[in-house]
């Protein structure tokens, strides 16, 4: 199996983009990607996305992406996994390299949630959900994710403002990201106060709705010196799947999905969590970023809030997590959000990340969900020295 | 790069299974093609599907199938490349078993258009074609197409009937597969005569709406025989595209992505038209199997009327093409057909097909289209002595 490199990528500005088309999105992010890159030609494009089909009602995504960016007759095709559609897209094009079926792959993930003509992208965004028995009885995402953070806060008698300092330190990171969405500061009070969502989950504690797109160009480790001057080897990429009806866990305080991806990530990486110097997870909520926190191994199983307070999370700690802001505050744009993560991570590792910089950054990861936690993707990058 | 084998497969009947839900549809395909094989156990579940988020207000469907056939934490994750889908899904499988990532993964597609819950069946078709430049516009599929087959008619000077004797041959096929939508023969006057839908096709020259679900199991060809008694080799597997716009192709009778996809799978496999003893190939309308047919070499351009008049794609010619019965009378559930394709063939080379088969099968070729073209994926299977 052929070692697989990074040599760039391109992110468009996650934010309402009233004027910008699906293809304009991914166009922008694949054109800062293929910038500074020195490559030949590119052999395949394979894209994430989730909701395009129901909010801008166009399926053939990678086709039409292809075509926009005159790169036909190029073999594409699109990858789903509900809000993992950006991190499925990666390890797809991760295959298509490592086993030499392609040499140069653009991957990564478009999603446009404003400005829908086809639906509205709370029904949309349900459709992770389990249609039949979960979407179909009213169960929203938040609402499911509401039940989880209850009884997390029992279990582990968990204070409703500790998940409140977690968005608080992610608008705090994203105040320094220029792409994020929020890029603001907030205080606790901003998230106690803001408008219940699904009690307890206030509005504040919710990822944002946004458009958004990220690309990256993969190729043979060995080759990459040729196309760019930095690079970042993916050490470890793999996904697990977990039951898609959140009422069917064995444990609903444990993302099994992420830790069987983690765990394959990790031994393929040859690392384990404490290695890991930056990492970039799915926060969808608070309550998400704290599960996902203590599934990945950075901490121990309802020691959340203690390791929050004793700031493990941020730079002299266990692991700087969400440099970026994380879902909270650089935004949530569900089929690419895994893929900004790795751009970001990638970013970290080659240390172009300006004011985000984490120092001396050399093993990083990603975690993105499908669903509820229903599919998980971990991929750790590492700098090439 | 490791050489893949198709070690087993299964397929549902194409047909308008009004009791199974999506999720039964590829439950009874998996177990299927799970019957015979001695697998100790699948590592990754990739699935090809376009309709779901329309129809089923499912998306997550890697987590879904996973999940239902009790096989979570497994990988698993969707591809979608329009009716593309399913030849997409197993590319993608291809890519994993070849680079050593996965070494026994579950592919296919699986689609359920009738009884949509969310929304119409050509509405949800329609988004393979661009939705700002043509759908929005008012173009379906069959009018797109519409245009193309006058255009065809008016260029080579090809009669109407030949493209109602087309559709003639393969229903007659069609009549042999246990597994078709439309198990039956019709007369040239039953294409003639049957409504028009947009001028000159009629309902007959169309294929027919269904669900279905085809699965198949790949791994390393040098492990097959560990797994089963008889297997095929995937010699050559190869996608590519054109533009999404019919109207921007610079040859509205050429199917480019078929062109270029073939050449790239024919290549791979180390064989050539001339080669191929049976072919299933994506005829939607009977003006897209003359196309087809042209465009993988077996036949000249413009001269699809004159071989089919000399019975060169029956037993005998130049290649049998869809012994199955092809899109038209198999039926064509979008997303599934290309993995329906693949089993076809590899159910031909086992000599298992029964009163379909094609005496004596060597080398079998599938040829699966995403929008009017806009997409291709072409296969080569090879029997292993």
């Amino acid at each position: 199996m052929r070692k697989v490199a990074i040599i760039n990528y391109g992110m468009t500005k996650v934010d309402k983009h009233w004027k910008k088309s699906l293809r304009e999105l991914f166009g922008d992010a694949a054109k800062a990607a293929l910038k500074d890159a020195r490559v030949p030609g590119l052999d395949a494009l394979i894209v994430g996305n989730m909701c395009a089909s129901d909010l801008s009602d166009q399926n053939n995504i990678g086709a039409l992406l292809a075509d926009y960016l005159g790169i036909t007759p190029i073999l594409a095709y699109r990858v789903e996994a509900a809000c993992g559609s950006g991190a499925a897209a990666i390890l797809a094009a991760y295959s298509a390299v490592a086993s030499g079926m392609n040499d140069i792959v653009m991957t990564g993930g478009v999603e446009k949630l404003s400005d829908g003509v086809g639906g509205n992208t709370t029904l949309a965004l349900g459709k992770a959900a389990d249609a039949d028995y979960e979407l179909f009885f009213g169960s929203s995402f938040v609402s499911l994710n509401a039940l989880i953070m209850n009884h997390y806060m029992h279990t582990y008698n968990t204070p409703r403002e500790s998940f409140a300092d977690f968005a608080v330190l992610m608008h705090k990171n994203g105040a320094r990201n220029p792409y994020a969405q929020l890029p603001f500061e907030i205080s606790r009070e901003t998230v106690m106060n803001s408008d219940r969502i699904a009690d307890p989950i206030t509005l504040f504690d919710c990822a944002p709705v946004g458009d958004g797109a990220a690309a990256l160009i993969l190729c043979p480790l060995e080759d990459a010196p040729k196309y760019s001057d930095s690079f970042v080897e993916i050490g470890g990429i793999a996904g697990a799947t977990d039951t898609i009806n959140v009422a069917s866990r064995a444990d609903l305080l444990s993302l099994n999905s992420t830790i069987v991806a983690a765990d394959r990530a990790y031994k393929m990486a040859k690392v384990t969590p404490a290695d890991v110097d930056v990492a970039e997870v799915h926060d969808t909520f608070t309550i998400t970023g704290a599960l996902s926190i203590e599934d990945l191994g950075f901490c121990e199983k309802g020691k959340f809030a203690k390791l929050l307070a004793e700031r493990a999370f941020e730079p002299g700690g266990v692991v700087v997590v969400n440099p970026s802001g994380g879902l909270k505050s650089r935004g949530h744009p569900v089929g690419a959000t895994g893929a900004y993560q790795v751009a970001e991570v990638a970013m970290q590792l080659l240390g172009k990340a300006e004011r985000m910089q984490v120092s001396d950054a050399e093993v990083g990861l990603t975690q993105n969900i499908g669903g509820s936690g229903s599919s998980s993707f971990v991929s750790i990058l590492r700098r090439v020295k």
